[in-house]
């Protein structure tokens, strides 16, 4: 492994506290997958009646844990969530699959469940076989032993290159019944989600059908995870399930009903909250950053072309190491919305850095003063803002600069 | 300016000679747009009778010298191209039209020919904007003084973060008559040519229509300069012309026909295999490259998904950092196949780094070992093969690692 990074600047002070939920328990082990001295599985029991909801990446060359998902979010039930990290299982052939059938097996005798309502999950090195058996023995005792107020150490099992486990937690009404959502995710390098992110688990105690669960998180994911990116590089293993034991109709929550019903809209709102708390977080978990940069694209044709400019911005290596070197290079932005194929009038573009205009009309704006914008490039957070001039849809992506750690951090990542 | 970067490890023992072209004469100077102490503007004069043909940047934010080019091109003839190097005149609205319009009025007097006559290019910074002034004034005794003998002056005044001037000639027989190919062209950064590079300008005496030099340079960019990436980054100044000025009819060579003409063949061949040196040396000054890499992509369903596979790989900041780091992570070939979103066969995916297999049938292959493969990676010359397991169609893509120099280079490039 390389040197372990520093911890990023934009780690919390202090970490969200995760309330327990009702019906969900934890426990986590080191099995010595890869690391030393940590813990690298996470094994999370739920009680019966959980329905379960997901994303996955929409790589070509997804791992064999995300194609047992897919397959298994079918059913939309769950009992059993298991995931490693360290190894991604990924492009692993037969020996991956052997290794997920393996850690179904087990898992489902450890909690006396179909195999169908176990979802696993693994992230770390792609191409390297894993040996489930390090592991597989395990989880009957983990799963005897889970415990509910455990999301933290959760979280950290499955970390690889994050400096800091990234926890979120929202309350919702369902009615007049106060519910629950808990989520944590991992990631901060290879990240560029598409329709889901690297590792994201959410759990909530309400009662919900898995139909519904899963339009809300495939909506909030498109406007969330899928508006983040670090480094272009959309992984093979995104994974974002949402779990619900249902908890909260022993406390009276009458069903919720369908995804865009009035009753629906607090749980909605609290669910996207959640998942923009998290995504954010990962974005600022960006392998090395020490910038967190929010581009804010308006004035596009549609909120999918917004998108498409703000990530070829985000994802702009000439652009993002400008970023880093704290130069406002608004001619890198010109070069990154022309590059993106999406409609933009060159004559009407604007392009402010925080509060200062830098371009207008196509040119440069006549306040424009050098000294005051590099000034506005110290700061850590950093907001540009392009206006398309071609229409009226704006969206926003989260992401980072590009720096020498990020080279440090990656030209040795296996070795 | 940042510190001078380190001239490329893949510059060129010795420059490539180039004859003078019958009917081509060059001039260059010092006039101080951006750089102190060398030669930062180039005009070529042409006889009359040269037509012209070339291909501009798709960009959405073309530069004022890209349009105007657009529109000269329409017309076909040229009598004189006038480049500079230190500013784009990229994003600078209404002044930067002004600007091409004091250089074309300047231009076509120099020679006095009509302004459609006139080709015009800059590169450099974006979005400040160019006092043409400072050299329009130099045109008519630059035009007087201009001589045959002077391709390698002429490529050094259009250089920017390049290291090395780019050069390259070939000869080619239309009938029984030998005709000579020049061509020279700028870029490290900023470059992912889309329909053709930064800056390239190709010279030949061959009586040729403007139809047909369209279409094979047309035809030649899409798999020349078109396969060239250095960090995925297009420009909106991206422009590559060509000009024939017609002189070995003098010589006894008939009309040539068609593109497509066997009469042709020759021709085309040679100028195509010109225009993929040139792309080759300018992949090879890659901002702050380390190592040259061709990604060959073969069983994919189309060219086009074979370019776009090989374009993922190409593209991706997280492989192209491990190659940095000489660490043979096919792993993370693997993810840039499967975020291509081009068809690819996961468990019929083969790859190889230079002579070893390192994966088959879409698991690690059994002959590999880590040492050998390591070993391979200390090259300064690495190839990267895959086959998608899909099709039969193939296509290679140019391009270089990504490493700390990269950074350091456009981290304070304006300042």
């Amino acid at each position: 492994m390389a040197k372990a990074p520093a911890v990023s600047p934009f780690a919390p002070a202090t970490l969200a506290k995760l309330p327990p939920i009702d019906g969900v328990r934890f426990a986590t082990a080191e099995a010595g997958i890869r690391y030393k001295g940590r813990t690298d599985v996470l094994v999370a029991v739920m009680d019966e009646g959980t329905v379960a909801a997901g994303v996955l990446t929409q790589s070509k060359t997804a791992s064999a844990p995300v194609l047992a998902c897919r397959k298994h979010l079918k059913k939309g039930t769950a009992r059993i969530l298991v995931v490693n990290s360290g190894n991604a299982n990924a492009f692993t052939g037969k020996k991956g699959r052997d290794a997920v059938d393996l850690t179904v097996e087990h898992a489902s005798e450890a909690v006396a469940c179909k195999p169908h309502d176990v979802f696993v999950a693994s992230t770390g090195v792609i191409g390297e076989p894993l040996d489930a058996s390090k592991f597989s023995g395990l989880l009957a005792g983990m799963a005897k032993d889970a415990k509910p107020d455990a999301f933290e150490a959760a979280a950290r099992a499955i970390m690889t290159t994050d400096t800091y486990p990234k926890l979120a937690t929202r309350k919702a009404l369902i009615g007049d019944v106060e519910v629950t959502i808990n989520g944590f995710c991992k990631g901060a390098g290879m990240i560029a989600p598409d329709m889901a992110t690297m590792l994201c688990f959410i759990f909530t105690d309400a009662a919900i059908d898995t139909d519904v669960l899963q339009e809300l998180v495939a909506t909030h994911a498109d406007t969330t995870f899928n508006c983040m990116t670090i480094d272009g590089d959309t992984s093979t293993s995104d994974t974002c399930l949402a779990f619900a034991t249902g908890a909260a109709a022993k406390r009276g929550q009458k069903p919720a009903g369908k995804a865009k019903s009035k009753k629906l809209t607090g749980f909605s709102l609290a669910l996207r909250d959640l998942m923009c708390d998290l995504a954010i977080q990962v974005a600022k978990d960006g392998e090395g950053l020490s910038k967190f940069v929010t581009f804010e694209v308006e004035g596009a044709k549609s909120w999918a072309a917004a998108r498409t400019i703000a990530r070829s911005c985000a994802n702009s290596p000439i652009l993002k190491t400008a970023i880093a070197g704290e130069d406002p290079n608004w001619g890198r932005v010109v070069m990154a919305v022309g590059k993106s194929g999406e409609a933009a009038d060159r004559d009407k573009l604007a392009i402010w850095f925080g509060p200062h205009c830098v371009a207008r009309d196509g040119e440069r704006a006549a306040e424009y003063d050098e000294k005051t914008v590099a000034a506005y490039m110290k700061n850590r957070d950093i907001v540009i803002r392009v206006n398309a001039g071609v229409g009226k849809a704006s969206a926003t992506v989260w992401s980072c600069d590009l720096t020498h750690e990020y080279i440090s951090i990656n030209a040795d990542y296996r070795s």
